[in-house]
């Protein structure tokens, strides 16, 4: 991979001009997505048969999936995948449920009562794409979050097909979706934005898609929730001379494969582990099947960066704020304290990223190009609303007038006040 | 009033359709502003000279408010302001802190740990706007949720001014701003998401203003979190024949008094109460310093829904997710379980809204145009990142082995499998 030296400022502001310039590369697409919204808004089921004819070469009369079609997956999937993706949920499950936020409520003061309901999102759309790029595991990771946090109703777009992937199929109906239906691009997405006689509107879009759905969800933010606009996926490695450098290759590699655009760093304080770290590359590049993808990225978005000290790899870490970053170094917990800003942290020789993305629970839907520093994980938490709650008594209102009108007056805004000292026995001339 | 019948469904959709009317009349400055943002990322401190030049007509050499401008703010204070200021800061903080989350960590299964830490984000920007449009509670409500959620880096921007108002400088100095600058507009959203020499770059920008400011916001979006776009505030009532119509008027009055836009709507199941509060609203207004604005807002945007039940009244207060939400009837808190959608909840005959403007300490930065749907209040849980963390042991991996690389073989992905298998005493074929 291509060396950096130099410090964290230096290189961090190196590759934020990378991303930069990889975000201008980007084609822009919004006035297709713009007229297929418009369209879907006016002309509703109609416009998404159209849509299925135009771009998926498929008659499409009824858009939702029949459960026949999901029993008849549970049937031919696998039944080893069928397991795994039982126990998948089994974890995802008892590590989002820690996630659950119960409110509060606070009664500290006379005739005063303040508090915060939390409160689920009441219809929420996922959107999974088709083709290749259909993942179970994501299928699990987006719904299972919005189901314990109490959403009522799921609903899951994905493009019609011929013949669907079974695994889909059954991650969905084992993860409690509400109701399938076959509809793709952006033209799903504006289903589930303003509603159509088959697709319900919902109130927040989830799950990954193509640069049609990309835009479609910019485009309907504000109309609805969104989640994170993720970008190519990154692993950045953490590690000293204590490291496996066939571990760390093989692990740099698993990001490598998704795409050429992903990006895997490794920094490390040995130069011999970066040499080694190399070699391991390259031989485990010339047996692996989707081989040309991941030398793409290897070779264009690769990056090794050699520091002088521990101190260092963590503070340059930090700067790039990476979505996944393992610590492959002996004690790799005790260095936790030193972790700003990663979307999911992996610690240890043995915890390879992967098992984040199929197993270990904790979600792989993960904030990418450094907005780590602000975004987090997508979890229970953004499945739900805050509501704030007050009460005030008669008595209570009379004791804090003053301090409110002197604020509303201050501000020039009169009809507050007034709202104050028109209540009965509120006096603040007292 | 105007007033409005019909099921939710209807009167929602009528009222929907409203806002977008409404969104659509915004001008638009998107060209405008990606020139401010480009002349601020290639020139620096010198466009933001160059700037508050042109927009602020003030000659700005130094960007940072200095400590004595603050100190002498505190002297110029009205004391009782000051005192109320501090009350409010003690509420807002008293609330606030119930929201500081602890993590979790979770280990159940032998060899394996996982875990959520809960960080503060590092650096924040807040902006202030100038003018008459200054509010210092505003300050408070920003800054002291990012205090509490451990922010180190607070740097609140402001738009040059011949004499700042004393209390927006105190308020921030009360919430332990970290410095104050004075810049404003598209330039200083620019500025904080980019860095100068001057001003910091930071990691999320909260903060009310102009259309200017909130275009920038939109763009610099992605490069750095933000808080929400507010649209124009807004409040619900629902009262019930127990209402006192001239608090319920007094109440609606002081939403309509912050822009002709905002929104006011009763709805009720008395008609004789929406008689009693359209008198009331006239005979308020007619006494009112901001009388034109208020006006305008409620003949224009003001509306009285009168329904057949109770469960009407919160079925369709539920299909608007108002901003606020008084409940204006007896035992106001018996009905807090019909509630599913508000940014902020008063309940009872006594909570008028302006308290929690001002004092109650739940915040005033709330969710607006019925995005209560999947938004919540500005909150501490705004101003930190999760992060997961996952440890597996040898013993663990070799465990988790068969399901993981089954579910990578099944999507394809044969680089996750190959980082398992690569691990020592890993045999998927056992």
């Amino acid at each position: 991979m291509k060396r950096l030296t130099g410090s964290a400022k230096v290189i961090s502001a190196i590759l934020a001009q990378e991303y930069a310039a990889y975000a201008k590369t980007q084609d822009n697409f919004d006035d297709i997505v713009a007229e297929i919204i418009k369209n879907v808004r006016k002309d509703g089921d109609k416009a998404l048969t159209s849509y299925a004819k135009q771009f998926d070469n498929m008659s499409i009369e009824t858009f939702e999936v029949s459960r026949e079609t999901i029993d008849q997956a549970f049937e031919e999937i696998d039944p080893e995948v069928l397991v795994a993706l039982k126990n998948a949920k089994r974890n995802i499950e008892s590590y989002h449920k820690h996630q659950v936020e119960p409110g509060f409520v606070d009664a500290k003061t006379d005739g005063v009562v303040r508090g915060q309901l939390v409160l689920p999102i009441e219809k929420v759309g996922v959107y999974v794409p088709g083709g290749t790029a259909a993942y179970p595991s994501s299928v699990l990771m987006n719904v299972l979050p919005a189901k314990i946090a109490g959403v009522p109703e799921i609903y899951m777009v994905t493009p019609p097909q011929e013949k669907f992937n079974p695994a889909i199929l059954v991650a969905a109906a084992l993860s409690g979706v509400t109701k399938i239906f076959q509809v793709g691009g952006a033209q799903a997405i504006a289903a589930l934005a303003y509603g159509t006689a088959s697709i319900p509107k919902v109130d927040k879009i989830t799950g990954p898609g193509n640069i049609f759905v990309a835009t479609a969800k910019k485009q309907v933010f504000g109309q609805v929730g969104i989640d994170m606009i993720a970008g190519p996926s990154e692993i950045g490695v953490i590690a000293d001379q204590s490291a496996n450098a066939t571990y760390v290759a093989a692990d740099l590699l698993s990001q490598a494969e998704h795409d050429r655009l992903a990006r895997a760093i490794l920094v490390t304080n040995s130069v011999r582990l970066a040499d080694e770290v190399d070699l391991a590359l390259e031989a485990q590049l010339q047996t692996l099947p989707r081989e040309a993808i991941a030398r793409e990225s290897i070779e264009t978005n690769g990056r090794t960066i050699i520091t002088e000290s521990v101190e260092e790899m963590f503070e340059l870490m930090n700067e790039l704020a990476p979505e996944h970053l393992e610590v492959a170094m002996d004690d790799a917990i005790s260095y936790l304290p030193k972790i700003k800003n990663a979307g999911s942290i992996f610690l240890g020789h043995y915890t390879s990223e992967p098992i984040g993305d199929y197993y270990a629970g904790t979600n792989h839907v993960l904030p990418t190009s450094g907005t780590a520093r602000f975004y987090s994980a997508l979890g229970v938490y953004d499945f739900v609303k805050r509501s704030q709650f007050t009460y005030y008594s008669q008595d209570a209102v009379i004791t804090a007038a003053k301090d409110i009108t002197k604020l509303a007056y201050s501000e020039g805004l009169q009809a507050h006040a007034r709202a104050i000292e028109i209540r009965e026995g509120v006096n603040v001339d007292d």
